[in-house]
Parts: structure tokens; sequence; C-alpha cells
């Protein structure tokens, strides 16, 4: 930290990444990636636009946004691409967080949600889970207050259903909530329909997880055209190009092969039923995931123990040093060859 | 705006980018994009890269950095990499402004410092430029606030030599001095080796105009290491993906053939200097631009008229509507095929 940094950063936790080691080739269990490529047509867009790479991109995404409301049955006003889903949270919070709203979501999620908080220099506060890591809905009924959930929630996989979330939406009709379905096409039941009836619904998705994009950085927003409004008000206060041509370009040929995204899901839910199965047969108790990660804990061996083990054996896992959730490990569900490498160490482990 | 958006920015004004129109092809003189394509190596490292995308990129950008630290004669740790060197403004605004420590800038320069200061809620203050749009370095000696400066300045492209910069930055040993240099290949000395005697500098550059990847969206600050501490940790507290893998290998791709940026930015100086001339015997005043970009208002046509005229024939040019620049334009150097064209329609006009 430099003499000259803002006194009003001093207390900044930066969000700490999952690893991305380079010294050998892991199963890559720690970032929820796909292990599917991202689908021919996008590897051919990215070919086909780099040459036009002098040329900035089109600030405002149009042709990926006119696809991206076809495939939701949304209408172009009523969707914003960003950097990244993160990059749509951060603005949410900017947009509608101050001393007045203050922010509130789970104590655990996603881990980002405080640190996004903290550099807008704004409030917020942590609703435990239950002690199952279930969300009840009662305590954010009415609470008056800018509301950020996953669902399904991470890292636990668990999910709300659509009438839980309509309870919240309607309970707080002066605040916006934000529904981030990073995870969404795993299981869930997207919110994305709910816009037109409920203002106040900002619901985020990415291009990451089901459409094997992570390193492409493609997130939007779904809601009511004023919200949307908002939140390019603050993109073109802050950085109108963030979506760069390839990106752009890759987004819609991604969004030309819904049905490769739907296998490739399907694919990703049967390995992850298939390891929940046999993980539960040695010993570990998992909580209901919805996700493309397991969160699972050994009645044998402690979660950074797990962790640590599996890493010196090639396997990489996401582990958490939080006190509620220290004896789990997070596991993102790849495919059936990893997940057999990763049942064979742990097996050895025991 | 919905009825939900924080009363913090009721007053946000977001910057308006240049014009990209889809109508028809112009001859396209609007952002100061580069009339050469990206360099061969670039366009086959995204080709490469796009199989990969299932992955996160690498959210430190190591061989990124570890080649700019090369080409720039750095430090890895005096170097940072974000989403366009807008974003890296944003983060110095930022890191180093507050109530005690207000931006300080040209009221004549990139029209995005204001706007930072104000999604920021920073104070900012505007110094008028001389009347023949030189900055008066006095004016900047021992002031005591976050100073921003272009260097070349946009959209004069009037630059300040280094020794300039130097008084600047001395007399200002507990404020930080961000020097932008989004156009300083084309005819200006960097200041990136004063970094070393001054801890309070950060340099800002990006890949959009000299490399010809606008589209790419890559910018860099290069300062002292604690300065790069603090700047990353805005990053990784607002966006650590925010450099996508295929953007970061062509970002190395670019700095492996530094000798193709030179003599694009040598075409590029000769047909600045070119139009230039014909343009001063058609009756135009010019700034002595050191940009890709040239500032010059005719003594025959009004700055928005020709705008206007020179777009109904199919060339688009940049025309800022503020009091003291109305009469100009900003013109990009584009080849010399475009600077013709441009040529001919104005001597029609005229």
């Amino acid at each position: 930290m430099s003499r000259f940094f803002s006194e009003k950063y001093k207390d900044l936790e930066p969000y700490a990444p999952g690893e991305q080691p380079r010294d050998q080739v892991y199963v890559k269990l720690n970032t929820n990636e796909s292990p599917f490529p991202p689908c021919e047509d996008v590897i051919k867009a990215c070919a086909e636009t780099a040459p036009t790479l002098r040329l900035y991109p089109d600030p405002d995404c149009r042709d990926l946004i006119k696809k991206l409301s076809e495939v939701y049955g949304v209408c172009e006003d009523e969707v914003t691409v960003n950097n990244g889903s993160d990059e749509t949270l951060n603005f949410a919070f900017m947009a509608y967080c101050d001393e007045g709203h203050p922010a509130v979501f789970p104590d655990i999620t996603y881990g980002f949600y405080p640190v996004f908080a903290q550099i807008n220099g704004l409030p917020y506060e942590e609703i435990p889970l239950e002690s199952d890591f279930s969300i009840d809905v009662n305590k954010y009924k009415g609470i008056g207050k800018t509301i950020f959930i996953a669902n399904p929630n991470a890292p636990t996989g668990i999910a709300l259903t659509l009438s839980q979330i309509e309870e919240i939406l309607v309970s707080n009709p002066d605040n916006v909530v934000v529904i981030d379905e990073a995870y969404v096409d795993f299981g869930t039941e997207s919110t994305v329909d709910l816009i037109h009836t409920h203002k106040n619904l900002l619901v985020v998705q990415t291009f990451s997880k089901s459409r094997s994009m992570a390193g492409a950085r493609l997130g939007f927003g779904i809601a009511d055209k004023s919200i949307i409004s908002d939140l390019n008000a603050i993109k073109y206060s802050t950085n109108p190009y963030n979506i760069n041509r390839i990106t752009a370009s890759a987004g819609v040929a991604a969004l030309n092969n819904e049905s490769y995204t739907r296998n490739n899901c399907r694919a990703i839910i049967e390995n992850r039923e298939y390891t929940v199965k046999k993980l539960k047969e040695l010993g570990f108790a998992c909580t209901d995931s919805k996700a493309n990660f397991i969160f699972a804990k050994s009645d044998k061996i402690g979660g950074r123990e797990l962790y640590l083990e599996l890493k010196k054996r090639g396997v990489l896992i996401r582990h958490f040093e939080k006190e509620r959730i220290k004896d789990f490990n997070r596991i993102t569900v790849g495919s059936r060859e990893q997940m057999d490498a990763l049942l064979e160490r742990i097996g050895e482990i025991l």
C-alpha cells in the first residue's frame, strides 16, 4: 500500500480468487469451470473477429443484447451485458445501496458480496443461514434493504423455489432484490420471467459456467428497463467498452447453439448425482446441490486436511477457512473421468 | 432511471463515446482507431487461445505483466493491467482522490475525467488551458491535489516535455500525478523511466491506438510498486478477472513484435504531417498535435457544420459541442487513402 492510498480503503480486504497453479497439471476442480470446451461456433467466432481488433467494440453490444433478448424471451432494453457477472453485481451494489439502503445477504454465500460493499463504502448485513445451510425466507420478508441472494447459493448449492423468491420480492416492494443465477442452468428454475411482474427484481447470469466461457468474461443482467437504464448509466460512467469485440461475438455464437449448452448441463448434472452417491457411500455428508459443484464434508477427515491431501495427489478442490463451513469442501463437477480420479484419490486418503 | 437508483447518482452525466454507426460504411476518423490491423501474431494468438475459454484467465496476468516489464524496462511489480486504460484511470481516481485530495485536470482534456470523479463522488477542479490550448505548468506546481494530465493532451494533441512534467512531480511530493499516455507512441517522450525517481508518478498507457487493439480492451499502469499494489487491491475488490484469456495472450503477442508497432506509428506520424500541411493550405488552423489525431479549425466553415457536411459525404470525424473548442474538430489520422478521401471531401465542401 502506498502512502497516497485514500484512507477510505484502509480496511479493504480484496477478494481471493481460487488458486491458478502453474507448477503442474492438476485435476482442477476448484473454480467451477466447465470440463467441456466452448462450442465450435464460439471458437470460430473468436478467430473470425480477431482481424477486426483495431476497431473499438460496439459499446451498446447490440448484436449480443438482441440475441440474449431472443433466447431469454425479454425485450432488448431489459438486458445489460458486462465484463463478467462480477461487474454486473458491483454495479448493482453501487446503484442500489447507500446509507439508507444497506445491502443484505446470507453469512455464507458468494464471498465477493461483502467485498463489493466494502469497496463502495456501503453498509451491509449478513443474515445467518439455518443450521442445515438453507435460507429462511422469512428473515428476508419486509426487510426494507437491498437483498442479494445467489440462487442456487454458493458454496452450498442449495436453491430456493420461485415462490419463495416471489415472497421476498412482494414483501420488499421498495427495494431491489438481486438474484444471482450464476449456477441456475444446472437444475434450478430461473426467475427471469418474474421481471415483468416484479419491477424490483434484477436477475444476474454468466456465460462462465454452463456455456464454458469463464475465460471470455461475459455476464449479464435482466430486469425491468428502468433498472437496466440505471446499470447502463454506471457502465457508461466507468467503462463503456467493457465487453471486447471477441467476447461479444463469442457470446452471440454460444447463444446460437443452446442445445450444446443444454447437453453439457445435463452431463454435469448426471456427474454430480453420480459423485454425490459415491461420496455418500464413502461417508460424506453432501448438501442438496443444484449447481456444478458439490459441497461435502467427510466423517473421517477434516476439510482442510482433505483439501491438502488431494492437492498433494494432483487434485485441486476449494476449501474455505471460514468457521461454519471449514469442515466442508467445494468440489467442481467435472467430467466423469475427473470425478473418478477424485473418488479414487479420496479412497486412497481415507 | 428507476425509482430505486441511489440518490448519489442523481446528477450523473455518463460519458458519450464516439458514434459507432452501422447504417453505412464510413471513412471512420472519429474514435482514434488505427488504420492498420493488429499484427499477424495477435490474430494467431486469439485463434489459438479460443479453445481454452472454459478456464478462467490468470487474474495476475503473469505472462503479460512479465512481457510488459521487459518491453518497458521496469520490474514486474511495477506494472498492472486492466480492461482498457479507462479502468486503470477509474481505479486511480478511486485510489488517490477523496475530500482531502480533489482531482485536478485541464478544462479541455479527455472527457472521461470529470465522469470518473462524478461516479465516485469525488471533488474535482478544472484548470483552464491557455488561449493557445497549451498547459501552463506553473498552474499545477505545488497544487497539493491529485493531478491527471493526458500527455499528449486530447483532443488538442499538444504535449508537455519530460522536464515540465518533472516540475509538476517534484513540486507535489505528497500527491499522485497521473500521466495518461494513451497517445504517447506518436511522437512524445514517455515518462515511464521517471517512476524510479518519482514515487508519486503513475503512467497509464493502452494497446488501443499504437498496437491496433482497441477492440481487445487492454490498458496498463506503470508506477512504483506501492502504487501498483494500491491499484491491484482495487482490482481484486471489483473484478479480479478483468482481463479475458484472449486479450491477455493477444497482448503478449503484440509485445513480441514491437517493430510492427513502431513502423505503424511512423506511418501515422507521416500521414499526420502530410494532412496537417494540406489542411493548412486549405485555410485550417491546426494545433501542434503529437497524437494520432489532428485538431483543426477552418477559417471558412464552423466546426459543427464541417462535421455534418463530412458525415453526409461518408466521412466521420469527432465534434465536441463545448464552448472553447466548438469551432474545432478532432480528426483521426488514418491511412494515406483515408486522409486523401477526407481532404477531397473537405475541398468539395469549401
